[in-house]
């Protein structure tokens, strides 16, 4: 009897006009189709990540408006929708003006209060501050309130009631992390039912992708409903949002889960969805079947459909990829020919002497499979004028009317080819061409800094950088298999070794390439940022010692003794790249473009770091040197 | 008739093995002058500003193991200090290991503990979050503690108690923020003034430095001290830490207020010092007189402290800067070398047909007014060899087989110019040179973004990218004045519009220059960022249409007519920088270098920002309506 709509809205962050009307438009359809409820996501109206965007009283006030706006088209309905609420006479612990993230419920023109909060809205209890979020900066949770109150969180927690046909509905309203309450010891959900059974719970987020995270809220969310004994509705936005270095895809994936917690109703990701259905009926549906996808197919989808919101967002219409033969950026070329037309995307090729037949070919020959713009500009001349300039140069010393003369080392030789490349050509071809040029870092790479800065290091987004080595290989094959079904990628790219041709000891046509072993270093790399506590090089060494490592970073058996026949191979290679993870490598970070995030730890504004340089603990020293000790 | 120790130490983030240290050669030195208690600062140990590092199981247990060395270190005396603790049994809202910011107290070797924590340690109960912090990321709160163990937290806090020949001290601990409660509806030193007066607070911080903070600080500690009829002693650290983006100085302060809330005893700002006093007699030390400085003095002290401990940090011993003539450039020299050898530092020009012989004179002067290394690479023929070879390349489209060829615009080709000096020449030149080069940005620019990405917006540090150009004028002069005493900078250089010099159009012979009118832009762009509630188009507007905007933003009253004739004017320039500031220089400043801060609101992890696009009210668009139609 009650008709429900999950509104599956995309959300443009930032934009609070838009959004109203994407929700008016919403609601329009709905009435039309004659739902009773229309629930719409967490910070429906002024989205969710904005940096400090909250700090302006005149973004605030419009969002309070747009609120307003909806409210009052809640004539004949009702509509649940997130937005940013303020109270004036209270204030932040910053000392700014009190803001909650706030679940807002309005019913013929007017707010529908909870039972018992003193105000017209639902606070959010639970406050991420981890990872990308930043929560407790900007909003006063209804844990902080309460405190305030002088009352427990238990006596504000309540239900929201409205009536709808002369049947009176009870709703638990949650906000995203107050159905994730694992580590708070608070349960919302609990509280509510303790209370009193709510008919439904509606939980809606603002909720970014990761890679993994939608099984594991179906599970969790599946529980809940079921041990709660209430139908859970689960609201989430799509579109992408940002903090600076890192920009996250919304999935949306709404969901419907009955009383017993079977998923009855669920949402396509990533697509402008509205799905209407009748509550009492809801558990006679046919379970919602979520198709089993390789890992690929969720990361490529995630990285299309990101690329091209990321340049609808900055206004970007046409893309300039330099294309090496290699891997990533073959990947990158094939991932954007999804996104664009084969007119507004350029391919450029830009060897060196050090640039084999064999890749340059295979540049080619991707632009020809892929059918997009492709040119050749050589870098040779360039860079020997610029290290001649350097090398001719006559420094004076003004100290002592001296003359000095620089030599360019073989090491700073490459680096200037990789500038060359990037800031020189890809720059002001991408300028001429009308668009901007990509970074195709991967993270294996990014995790090291192995690159250049102002060189492959730059672009105005890297697509594939919270990519490991073997995503991007399987990034590859899944290109060619199943999103193009033919070979865009030759597949020479994918088998040669990966090597930047920067000097005479990268020849690819004699096997010699980067000095990364990714098969283990994307695993030994991975533990330094994406396991739960992270890795340091005492964990790996103890792991080593203990012969365990493998297992405990999740790489392949045998590569250890592999590749590192006696222990202090092993420290050299340990201590080598982490002293790049730790140093040089978060400088490039610092200013590398915005990534692309899939993974559960994405670099940037999820994986915070300063510039600290590495750090070896007392019990890492000792433990080396009886490693050392016992191989002498 | 009790010896205190103020520890004034430097601490370096992320090496506990370093700090611990140094705080056994201060614990040695306090007991050779007899000191009873030494007082070290917050995060002593481990340091603060440490991004995610928190999340490093071993870490921990390294800050712990050094934690002990230092309790093991206080025979004879009792020693304070800031450190993590861990608590392996309870979690952390994010689900991982519970960590306190905590405060130690250790005297003959053990731990004392607190009246009523259920820890040998007090918790910080303010946990800042705002602005460059990220506490309740980290660290449990004590008010968090509380409602977990069902208590008031009035309940917890408490003084610790130790007993020196005989007689018992009661001390106030607090760790910074928990002395700054204006905001947190709860102050720590009230709760434990109405238990019990303490014989003396003790506040340990590591509170980085900003612009005025100093004599807010004394203002608000002083007023404490009389307020609660107790000494007051403050110890913070120095040195330098970082966010990644964002480089804080740290100038300790350390101070001592005697019970009526004079200040007593000061610590040298920036110098590692340690301060040995008899608090019987504190109050009959003369007052601690603090010099009253220009703004200028202060600046000058933080940039070079900065960044001569940043060059450290990043072991890097040699710069190179490009020096075009102009101001910003020209501080930026003086300023490297009052902190380089002049073998260290060299000064490049790199002309175009643009440069005037007027600029090319000055750069020239201004290198042997330091006396460090010159030399000068011109770019004329690399930029027009780059644009013949954009402009000569044959773009085949691969989907029709035409070939295309695309065309440099002036536009273009100023950036060509910008990223042919940094990326192509001053990183180069840098490496070569065996060192790094600076960004000498401004505010102004970092603000809209008038620079160059790989072109000038580049380098290793940006020591002035927080100050406005009214604040590099004014340092300019300072230099030449107090630093210098002679005209290092020559006067020309301040005189001369700023230009970048990058077409035909911004001759500085004619008087011609940078689109910005720092005078008023300086002030604009100021009400954006660092006005507590931060300003939009809508507040702009508002202030204009009310005749009030120059005392809203600041600025020099006259300066709006003056430049602005028309509403019309007036809102193209707004809206033209808005969109800058909100569009295209997020982007810049995703990949800009760190930026030494000095403000209460510099670019980076401080003021947090989404690449979002600008954005517009309905109340100002309404606005700008009626002062557009009005001037119809």
């Amino acid at each position: 009897m009650l008709q429900i709509a999950l509104a599956q809205m995309r959300v443009v962050p930032g934009r609070p006009d838009r959004n109203a009307e994407t929700m008016l438009r919403c609601i329009a359809e709905a009435r039309a189709q004659n739902a009773d409820l229309v629930i719409f996501p967490e910070m429906a109206i002024p989205g969710y990540l904005l940096g400090d965007t909250w700090e302006q009283t005149t973004f605030l006030e419009e969002c309070e408006a747009c609120g307003e706006e909806i409210s009052a088209a809640s004539m004949g309905l009702t509509v649940m929708f997130g937005n940013v609420a303020v109270d004036r006479a209270k204030k932040n612990n910053d000392g700014r003006v009190r803001k909650y993230n706030a679940f807002f419920t309005a019913q013929d023109g007017k707010l529908v209060a909870p039972d018992a909060t003193p105000y017209p809205f639902v606070v959010k209890t639970l406050m991420p501050n981890y990872r990308e979020f930043d929560d407790t900066r900007h909003f006063f949770s209804l844990q902080k309130l309460a405190r305030e109150l002088d009352v427990a969180a238990e006596d504000l927690i309540s239900p929201v009631r409205f009536t709808v046909r002369g049947r009176t509905y009870s709703v638990g309203c949650l906000l995203c992390e107050d159905g994730w309450s694992d580590d708070y010891g608070l349960s919302p959900m609990e509280i509510l039912c303790k209370k009193e059974r709510p008919d439904f719970f509606v939980n809606i987020s603002s909720s970014p992708y990761t890679l993994g995270k939608h099984a594991k809220r179906r599970r969790v969310f599946s529980l809940l409903a079921a041990e709660s004994g209430s139908p859970l509705l689960y609201v989430n936005n799509v579109g992408i949002q940002n903090n600076g270095k890192t920009v996250y895809t919304f999935d949306g994936a709404n969901a419907a889960y009955d009383a017993r917690g079977v998923l009855r109703l669920s949402g396509e990701p990533y697509e402008e969805t509205t799905q209407v259905f009748d509550l009492e009926t809801l558990s006679d549906r046919k379970p919602a079947v979520i198709a089993d996808e390789p890992e690929s197919a969720h990361i490529f989808r995630a990285l299309s459909y990101g690329v091209r919101l990321f340049l609808e967002s900055i206004g970007m219409k046409r893309v300039v990829i330099g294309v090496s033969g290699g891997v990533d950026s073959a990947v990158a070329a094939a991932l954007y020919a999804r996104v664009l037309p084969p007119e507004d995307l350029l391919l450029v090729n830009m060897p060196s002497v050090y640039n084999s037949e064999t890749t340059k070919g295979l540049a080619r020959r991707l632009a020809e499979n892929l059918g997009c713009r492709y040119v050749t500009i050589p870098i040779q001349s360039s860079v020997e004028h610029t290290i001649r300039q350097i090398e001719d140069a006559a420094i004076e010393n003004l100290f002592d009317g001296a003359v000095d003369r620089l030599a360019v080392s073989s090491f700073a030789a490459e680096n200037i080819q990789a500038r060359d490349r990037s800031a020189r050509v890809l720059a002001a071809l991408a300028a001429a061409f009308g668009g901007g040029f990509t970074c195709n870092a991967n993270k294996a790479e990014t995790a090291v800094g192995y690159s250049t800065l102002y060189g492959d290091q730059s672009g105005f987004l890297s697509a594939l950088a919270d990519l490991w080595k073997y995503q991007v290989y399987d990034l590859a094959r899944y290109l060619n298999e199943t999103v193009y079904r033919r070979e865009v990628i030759p597949q020479a790219t994918i088998d040669i070794v990966p090597s930047a041709e920067l000097s005479d000891a990268q020849d690819v046509d004699r096997g010699q390439g980067d000095p990364l072993r990714y098969p283990y270093h994307d695993y030994l790399f991975r533990s330094f940022i994406e396991r739960w506590q992270k890795a340091t090089p005492q964990d790996i060494l103890e792991w080593y010692a203990a012969g365990t490592l493998e297992e405990n970073i999740g790489c392949a058996p045998g590569l250890v003794a592999k590749y590192f026949p006696t222990p202090k191979d092993f420290i050299d290679d340990l201590e080598r790249w982490w002293n790049q993870f730790s140093g040089l490598a978060v400088a490039k970070r610092i200013q590398a473009p915005p990534i692309l995030a899939i993974s559960r730890r994405a670099f940037g504004f999820d994986h915070r770091e300063a510039q600290n340089g590495p750090y070896y603990t007392k019990k890492y020293k000792s433990l080396k040197a009886t490693l050392l000790g016992a191989q002498q």
